[in-house]
């Protein structure tokens, strides 16, 4: 009885403290998801707002690559900038082959095992490396695998999380058809393309004096190179499947021993198509669907 | 006395019931975080392997524009694919020119009032529109404003917001030069260009029946086809500056009278580049520092 006398108090307290700690917790994940830095008054702002805005890694800089920074130690100086510019009949012209041109690109998952010319594949990424950048960090580490054993190794992780992903993970909405869903974690294409590329983020850099170097907008950066990426392939007739591997992103970095601060972001095997290549019939939205005209 | 010794066992229930809910929550919080699906057996994976995967919107569907994926009703036929096929030489050359094409892509911040004929842009985002996207979602609105007053109201907002951002929201090692600052905060270019595209995002898109749809990899297929935007505008020698407005999405949604599943993600304003245009003078990594063969 004493006991329990005395023990009322003390549960009242630890109590408070337990409440205490589960409203400063959520306060804190409030405050992380609404705002970069420090402390913050948005001012008339709603939860609404910071749900609107972009859920990126929070950087200073709005403009991809931007440049003169003050994050840059060292100035750039301004250089004057020229290139090349079309008569108006040229540009429209320009602008409807290119459309075609792109309009023709498809997901590919039947590409053929002929071999394609190394210089080809070099120049493509170098067209990826042109992608504007968070303060010009260019975060990206492509990862160009062609030897067979590597790739097969690449295929048998990447096919073993699917099957994992399809049966476990899936919401009971997906089990729907399991030999349509067998279909899915077969991915002969990992074996048959002449080349696999693998792009890597780099979360961070590293300065010279061994600190962390931050990337700002890296995420967006990488799929923006991956577009330019998509772009050239398309332009000298390769094809492609733009897959992001899920779950085995640890995996395949140990495999391909890049560094602790680089994440797997996407997988993509190149080659010409198959010449039995078929694609889902499926149509684009007209321009009117997606485009918002003021 | 007698309370208190009754209080004792209630105190301690409610104790137990509190802790145990944060545990809950505490393991909902990690199973979000790792898995798409329910309940998820990762294995022997760690917490550094959910840290390796892509941290986009958990999808089943790895392939960006997976499209017979099971989240579609009805079946798409499959057809036959061909597109055209060049010889080596060819596409050598073809992936020379366009890499030196987009070599001389660059941010550029000082754009002509020139106009643009209409049917460019129009031809520019239909190429945007070819992106590879999540299950074939196509999760994007591509806002053309060329309003003067409009696009005034913009700059406006932007300029606000990015103000604030450097006085009150980055962190200290910002502080360091204000007169460079300003600069950065002064979007003379919002003004000036004869065009800006908002691309916002659909988080979700609205089913015939009223009910929501998926948009997997929304994030990454958005920035996948601002990519192909970007080839397509150095196509056609207009300039851009690939910027995130942070802390302004919903201003400029309401603006813009976008609905509420649509979140912005990128201002670019068109336009030829100004007479007098400049850009720091930067270079980017030979492909020896951004491409690991094996």
């Amino acid at each position: 009885m004493t006991i329990l006398t005395a023990l009322t108090p003390v549960l009242l307290v630890v109590l408070c403290l337990v409440i205490g700690f589960m409203l400063v917790k959520t306060q804190e994940a409030k405050t992380i998801k609404s705002s970069p830095g420090k402390s913050q008054d948005l001012g008339p702002m709603t939860q609404q707002d910071s749900r609107d805005d972009p859920e990126t890694s929070p950087g200073v800089d709005e403009d991809c690559d931007y440049t003169d920074s003050i994050e840059d130690e060292e100035d750039h100086p301004q250089v004057p900038y020229s290139q090349p510019c079309y008569p108006e009949d040229v540009m429209l012209k320009r602008s409807r082959d290119f459309y075609t041109l792109l309009n023709q690109r498809r997901t590919i998952r039947f590409i053929s095992s002929k071999p394609v010319p190394r210089e080809i594949i070099d120049n493509i990424i170098r067209t990826a490396g042109t992608a504007p950048s968070g303060a010009h960090t260019e975060p990206w580490t492509f990862v160009v695998v062609s030897d067979a054993a590597v790739k097969h190794q690449i295929r048998e992780i990447v096919e073993k999380e699917e099957m994992i992903n399809y049966q476990q993970r899936m919401g009971y909405k997906w089990v729907k058809d399991l030999s349509k869903l067998r279909t899915n974690w077969i991915k002969q294409y990992l074996d048959d393309a002449p080349y696999l590329i693998l792009i890597f983020r780099q979360t961070y850099g590293i300065l010279p004096n061994g600190q962390k170097k931050t990337h700002y907008y890296s995420e967006i950066s990488i799929s923006i190179s991956c577009g330019i990426l998509l772009a050239a392939l398309q332009n000298v007739g390769l094809v492609t499947v733009t897959s992001t591997p899920l779950n085995c992103g640890l995996q395949l970095r140990l495999l391909l021993k890049r560094p602790a601060n680089e994440k797997l972001v996407m997988l993509l095997p190149l080659g010409y198509p198959a010449s039995d290549a078929t694609v889902p019939d499926l149509k684009r939205k007209p321009l009117e669907d997606m485009m918002v005209y003021i």
